[in-house]
């Protein structure tokens, strides 16, 4: 990190203050064909978010013989949501190393919303493709992916499929980060790429965390600076969890 | 084809008339990263359609010289663009055959829309991504991505990058088919699943074909039901046209 | 399509009139292991086709419970049929767009061919390899994967495995162009990379269309050119279908 | 995290107690033809870390010509590392999820340790593979990657070939978590896979963060917990930045 | 191998005596656009082997500056060369091991038949594609490349793009083995199956050998077993080498 | 081969007599979790070999109901094994056709080492990985896997499940090569670069073959050379065996 001695009060590039979260609205039904889906707009970034039921488990599952359902994510970015084109993985061959980590994470943090037994001998997959980057397309996408498993699971529900509702959590995700010296909430993509650190926060309605990943990009950071993000962070994930709420009514 | 005499008045599975097109609307600017892009709502059936440009041309071009740019497609289905979740390329590890055989059309149809000479030295993509598929993702793909092409095109005039319009074609296409013995404009996914004679037609504004596809679908079709086709896609397209020179006012 | 004012007369790059097939002929058993095999010599042009036969139903045939049989097809271009030597799919890694595509077409056309509900609970596997391409392989291939389908169903019923023939239609097929403003019969290689307009078509002994597809190169076509086409390729068609029976003899 | 009463002062699996680390040493020069390597024993866990170097810098630094070096991290588990065979990528033909993410932030790790600038126009490849894997196989290779680097390093030193020593950081690796109820220092595999919350802490010899990630597994975790396991981590992770600096001398 | 006491005047399966080749012959010019091709009947085995050429070499060896010329070899059996139909490489995503060998070999045994620093700065792909497979496929392959490089040699001679002859040795191949205690010469597919030991020779005109192959089949054999083999393979090369030659005149 | 004249008592690059093997030993146990594991030192040549244990038989023993077990090996370089780091097999997205052979020699060598009937139903997976290459990593890890193999085999009857021992050989492998007109026993790698004849050979205690692979390396060798190659490797071998049997008591 940069020892730099920033005004505490200089404006972000987009004029935020150093708290303030960009814009966020849910466009619910996007894509009729799945069983729930939303379109995140945060600030610029916008991201498809589509839950989706196969009435079938993973094979392990079924070879382990272990209870109830599977949470599972896909995270892709369209060629065009990039100001340069993005070739797709089919074109490459492979998926790359960054989706296959933030796909990891959106299935890890959803399976902790529900209960799994709960959910009866299905998968639901959640799909989110991002339509425009602008920074925290990972964040983004966990907190869509929360708003569709919940449009799924009311589908569900409406059908007599579950007996009881498997969600026992709310969970949503901020990005927080150190830019030239000030702990910053939400960070856009110019900002995202001067941080000095970077951190994704996973949490729920009451409070706790579900994942933490913080990275100093090529750099460090103290614990006292740990705890700056952690507090902001905090701060602006309630706000998100109300945003989503509201989405749901 | 089947010989049924079915009455020519009898509705459609949806109600229109036998020569009937769905909703068709553009929705622009849906991916503002790219240089041009539009959602085409085709009754149920949505695609997003979006232009890149690559400042490079292809390398065969270079090796053989060729003058001009090119003009590349790539159509993909979202997973959750059908009722069945369809897993991703990536996943199967290779594109499907279908997925290829259409960004091939769409690909020579946009290509016909150009004089590539006086596209400068670069590439234009056009992705179209299926967000909800109903029937006609082709032909909505190719309409749609002529809506962006447009715009894509407009953008590099604005910022000085071309020095005559390279546009020479409008390009807009549509689906016909005998469904249950009578010729249908414009076919949703129940129809297409069962009609006998399946057509794809890419026409211009100055009524000439760019791209004429038809197949017996494990059936065959005469001369005069070809004729028949022919007469009601080309009374299709005309409107489609209108719509098209509609969005980009 | 160029306007240009060409002679009628003409003679075309190898002699021939325009509505002249190029020498047809097919050498059966080329591939004594397979059912049913034919090298088809058709100018310049060889292509291996090769009928096979799998004692087991596509998977998506058994989970969905369709009755009788399925056709499926497969093109490749040997490494050495073209002048600059070709990459094997597998060395490139993926197989590329024009052969997906070429393939599906075959596995239509022959499709139409047959009643599958009569095959059996089997898969016949059409193999169509070019050896030497000179303009037309994907027509040649259709018309030989009839001929070899039709040894290899002669060969089921001389074991005693089909109850009733299933054959219903002879399919044949040929291309034709426009080239230097004159519609064309069976293009060769050259013919074709010069052609305005590239049209192939898949027609039955009766006189009716199984697939129909055409493609102004870069290019547009009206529609008296598209009957003009029609006419030149049906005719073109009848003497194959006469070939084509002639090598069943 | 279930709420269990647990004794404090009842001994894990291994008999260690909740703050004590396994027992660690370094084999170095175990790949004598790589430019350092050691083979770290970790507890039962074995991880083969070696440093290669390529006198190229990867494309992307070339076309944005970045100056420096760059260093890229390789993670695999051999076959034989887990009770049961695990298949070899190539086997299954991609790279799988988990093994992507640790080698991505194995590589952010350590380029941390290094000023890239004072690399000069290199890679410095890190390859860890698991010789047997009971647990911790991440930051036992991000802890032995630091010792096979700073061998390297010397290597490069004494042949003359670097200015200034570029390393800037000393950097272990440490994982922590809470089992029913109570934190743990260094998972062991049976420790792991009973874990409520699994954290890995990737700090530097003055006592910063280079990476933080947590994350309950399916679970979630509250803020007074995660500063119990920083506590823990932070302790361990002093005695094998000592360990490390013993292996270098 | 089984010790079972065969009278050694036993007929062979298809009745030829133990030291007996089958039929072989060769029909050049198969694939004409190749520079040099001949499909090599061999009994019931069937191989096209041709010979194309591309004026550049490989990347190695321009990297290492490698004067002269590269020759590689392919090889692939076509699906319809068995009596199951054996799926293309390209459907199962990956060449087979068994296919890597021998086209390896078949590249070695033909660079040792020219003076690679004769060839000019130019690659010789020798592709050679099974169409009918009864045994000795990869021996029949050896032996028609050699063919067809020699055509292919001739062509390059006859366009003055050589200054002398790079032709130093000729060459061809011929199994061996020992089938219920025989040494037999040229196995079929039968005889194959069932051999205790399977040798392939590859040797020059000269009587040297290039290549030797032997392989107890999951058994053993002894010096005087490899010894006899040694000799029933030299006397069949010696025949196939003047066959190679009368197809050359 | 080159005619040189050498003198017969001229020091090999390492000093070795002509007929003398480098230093060999076995270092048991290096991979804890597999049934039965060494690390091989071969002069600097060092290959870890390790023998897993999976209670399945491949699908192909199933379908076809052959009795009793199967043998198969992977054989990989690890990227620092070599002095230019050589990557990896999964990053180029293909197992490379040496590696490929190699792992079908080690299988092949292995399964004529054991009675398979009486291994039971299941498959014993060879795992060879190449920590430092010096020339003969074949053989070396054909002749460690049989101490692998043997550890496994010890570790199945210990466990009470084996009947009878199913080792039927004791199976080591040696190479042997001819390098400036001097047969050589047991190449280490400058002398096989310069190698004219590359032999390896698989034999057994009771002193008979089971696999030979000769090869003039673009070049060719004569009978008497041959017999010379067999009679060094045949002494080299009977030296092998006895360290393997030293290792296992």
């Amino acid at each position: 990190m940069t020892d730099s001695k920033m005004l505490p009060d200089r404006p972000r590039s987009d004029g935020r203050a150093v708290n303030q979260l960009r814009n966020i609205r849910f466009e619910n039904g996007v894509a009729p064909n799945a069983a729930g889906s939303t379109l995140v707009h945060w600030g610029n970034t916008r991201v498809i978010c589509a839950a989706t039921i196969e009435e079938v488990v993973p094979r392990w599952m079924k070879e382990q013989q272990v209870p109830g359902g599977w949470i599972t994510a896909e995270y892709s970015m369209l060629p065009y949501s990039t100001t340069d084109r993005k070739a797709r993985d089919i074109s490459k061959g492979r998926l790359d190393g960054r989706s296959s980590e933030i796909q990891r994470l959106i299935g890890r943090s959803l399976r902790a919303a529900l209960d799994l037994t709960k959910l009866g001998q299905r998968t639901l997959w959640l799909d989110c493709d991002v339509l425009q980057a602008d920074g925290g397309t990972r964040t983004a996408a966990i907190t869509g992916a929360w708003v569709a498993l919940n449009l799924a699971i009311r589908k569900l529900g409406s059908a007599g499929k579950l007996t009881t509702n498997p969600i026992i959590e709310q969970v949503a995700a901020a990005s927080v980060g150190i830019v030239e010296g000030r702990p910053l909430l939400d960070l856009c993509y110019v900002e995202d790429a001067a941080a000095d650190v970077d951190m994704n926060l996973v949490m729920t309605a009451s409070g706790k965390f579900i994942e933490l990943q913080g990275s100093g990009e090529e750099s460090t950071f103290s614990r006292s600076e740990l705890d700056q993000l952690l507090e902001v962070g905090r701060t602006g994930i309630e706000q998100i969890l109300e945003l989503q709420r509201a989405a749901l009514t």
